[in-house]
């Protein structure tokens, strides 16, 4: 088998989370630190994306890094928390002035801290930046606030990358950027070198696309910095982080982890044993059958080889 | 113009809310009394449809009496929280049995307060009884549970109505009343006679129903007890409530129930309008362009109309 | 391995087809008796369900049942064409009484050929009966032409099976027959006991429900005639055909379909290895992590095994 | 009230139409003079789109510019067929060269009638471009064919437009241009004035945009050469044709062509009446309510006003 990829996950996996109806929470607060120790004890993972502010957290950023070193962690990436009450007209697109400069002050402050811990990237989810209703807003204003908010943001900072996180609606009916295409749009307007795309899987779905195509229309402009897992990877020669995002509302957040990374690494397995060749030979000629059978072979019997290969 | 309906409002319509994002909520708390004030300020508002427990509230019923007195507003409904953090997996389909007593001993103080109140019902609406994930339930059982629980819960009070409020997702990816048809089944298996359905416009589309239909289902079985607005109303001779349930996450509650009001009172207005002879000899034919062509004289002249009548 | 199921397919299976594009079809048109061989060719096929009236034919039924005969099959069901151009208002909801007339002869047809042929069931489908538009029909009406003309069909026939195989859109706009409990719920209404459900798990998730869920639904009420497969059907021993309801536009028909009967034993070869008691274990406390495992352990396991089986 | 628009039609909209069920035609077949003739009929339409080739058409382009003369139409553009039975696996993307070459030459042909006929544009559908099931083709090699051939079809042609409409899917489960900003990165690759896009407005519902702000989107970019219906246009000095693009098929397409101008003419008096101004405020703060206030006014008093001016 070849080398595992390195796991990651957003530290959110191991908090509890509020919605309209459990207004208290699906569970207990987990503090940060706590949090930290919970992703420690799923064993796979490597690697974290934190949010900025450290929300309810009143420890020092030495404490952070403690907590990080003694589950032999490492920040990949700092998430700023633009999408709180604070900002449920938008952050860089707020029509209120005085917001967008507060989101740009926070947004500034979370790079220095990911500089600080060494990340690998500033992760923008710009999930309040959108509209709910028809004629709500003048999209041609909108779209230029995103564009010049995110140059004003990242020209000062060429030495770390940012990366946008799309998603086609929630919470907002429709977020400015829903999908690949319009995010690549996006950043060539935005012109610098530095700023690229996350791509999460089931946003995509969730966006209509086929999550390999959207990849490979990334990988293609140079414009894919972090992903979730699919075959065009390992085409594609993608050595970055295999990454969960996931919100485990009803479930240990600790067992989810470990369950999801289980079934990666049967995926990652069945990636070794496919029949490479033989699938670019279907592809050759768009033969859904014959791509489909092999698919089938490795992935319908990936568990099995993964269970072996931990007996052998 | 014939007489208006009757105007109601989940009292939920001006509180603030939260979600995964903005766990602060998306604007300070309100509590229940200025929620009150709040639907009293609308000025088409006659009924309101209560919470139970009322959360974050530490005064006495008489004030919420009060409250409701001075706004002329009266409780048309109490709806029971069982879906907040305390049944996550559920109320009356809770694996834990002792979660199920708990829920049961909530419904029961609920009902006794819609019979204080002198409500027309209890509304249950069972969101977080349900699944998220395929093999997670026995279907049979949670089946079981539901109509076992609910007919534990009503068999005591023939005295009052109860109605079902069907949604087919959200919070649970599957809830365990998801439509008409489906609630009906299970309403015929309770077997009893004060249980009916209350349909909400929004969750009917959501399931894939034509919500006139839906209603004409329930209609005809006799088990509309509750409803949200539509022609098949009219057509049945309905007098009930029409009400709002509505969450104005980033708009003000007050303007936002006004402004839905007054697109209610266009439709009203446009139902006195419609030529109905003439709409039931196109259905006779299932003559679409013709059914068309009516709705759309009276949906799409409604606005000026009621304009006209409130300048008379 | 347990015993394999019976496998059939919906002898359209082995057609070409036609759609708004391609509109002289996606290949050279395929007879029937070609059909059947095609089918026969499969090798895995026990049984196919055949179409009324036998569109393109100029042979006699003995050239059928010859057919079927010389390879190996049986005809399982008989599907009247009640959804082409001579419906598309309806077939016995039709506006029009005269072909609502002409509907109940062909339906009538069809219902001595399956007893002729020795089938188990009529399968109705009822694609054209339904609406496009709002306002398009009064629905009570319809849905008692619906009832009212299953009555009639049905009642002189009471030594076959008939069933009915909803499905939510598709051609119309909404189906009068779009989801399990709709179904039932018209099944009672009838009053009939050869009248019963036959389950697509397409159409079911088409239709937002939880398929086992669906079958469970029908399965408790003594209506599941014919259906998809799952596993709720093992739980309640079922031993009915497993059947195909595939349109292959593109591929290869016979290679298609061998494509998914080896698919269909591997989740059967998955359902042998399923520890059933942990996964009952798992259900009774709604635990999805410990069923996802036990699920994933046997799914992604089972083309292995199945190979392992054949190479034995 | 302002000038009206111009009115088109796609001329299928007054054809007859198959699917997999009515393979025969939902109605008797309508050639192509007659349906030039019923497109007359409407009175109100100006400009039709022509498919090439003219489909069972055994007449010459004298009498199909005769045919349009005394309709008083002109034909606005060309729709090469390449869509068909020829094209099932794609056309400029197909597998097999020769097919390529086959579509080439049909699109060449398109477009010297477009010429010959003074049209706007081609209008290039690519519904079978695209893929069906996962791994079926190779992402990357499927689009390098697209943009490829676009620029080998329409280099030669500078002297007239070329636009792509944009789909989701259907017929293929996934096509290559979905959405507007995937159609806009591949107009940027294939570096050519002359090629645009038409924005269909349900095609931009069906893949999750909200038509104005793709329509916005590709105005920005200067590329958006053919439009359906909307207030972004108003805003922006659209002054093209307000194109239908109807499927009638259980309608009369007659009827259903003038009760879709009727509409249009609703919506574009409820665009001379829109309080602009106060609409620009609302959007500038993001006001939702007052936007819809807005926008009501004037949507649900459009027929109304329609009506007086009629009669005025």
């Amino acid at each position: 088998m070849s080398d595992l990829p390195v796991f990651g996950a957003g530290i959110w996996h191991f908090a509890t989370y509020k919605d309209r109806y459990a207004t208290e929470g699906y569970g207990p607060p987990v503090g940060l630190l706590e949090q930290i120790d919970k992703a420690g004890a799923v064993g796979d993972l490597a690697v974290v994306d934190l949010n900025w502010p450290f929300a309810g957290f009143d420890g020092t950023l030495d404490d952070v890094k403690a907590a990080l070193e003694r589950n032999n962690l490492r920040a990949v990436a700092i998430t700023p928390e633009i999408y709180n009450r604070d900002y449920v007209k938008g952050s860089i697109t707020n029509p209120d002035p005085a917001v967008r400069g507060q989101a740009l002050k926070l947004l500034n402050e979370a790079t220095e801290l990911a500089k600080e811990l060494g990340c690998d990237y500033v992760k923008l989810w710009f999930g309040q930046d959108g509209w709910d209703y028809p004629f709500q807003v003048d999209y041609h204003d909108v779209w230029k606030l995103a564009i010049d908010g995110l140059r004003e943001l990242i020209s000062p900072h060429p030495e770390i990358k940012f990366v946008i996180e799309y998603k086609p609606r929630e919470p907002r009916n429709k977020i400015i950027f829903p999908n690949a295409a319009r995010t690549l749009l996006g950043i060539q307007q935005v012109g610098l070198d530095n700023l690229g795309i996350l791509l999460d899987f089931g946003h995509s779905m969730y966006g209509l696309e086929t999550p390999a195509d959207a990849a490979q229309l990334c990988i293609d402009a140079g414009r894919l910095f972090a992903i979730d897992v699919n075959d065009t990877l390992r085409k594609n020669d993608w050595d970055g982080v295999w990454q969960l995002d996931q919100f485990p509302f009803r479930e240990d957040s600790v067992e989810a982890a470990k369950l999801a990374i289980r079934f990666l690494k049967a995926l990652h397995g069945a990636l070794d044993a496919l029949d490479v060749d033989s699938l670019r030979a279907a592809q050759a000629s768009h033969d859904a059958l014959a791509a489909q059978r092999l698919d089938q072979d490795v992935l319908l019997s990936s568990m099995a080889r993964t269970t072996e290969s931990a007996n052998a």
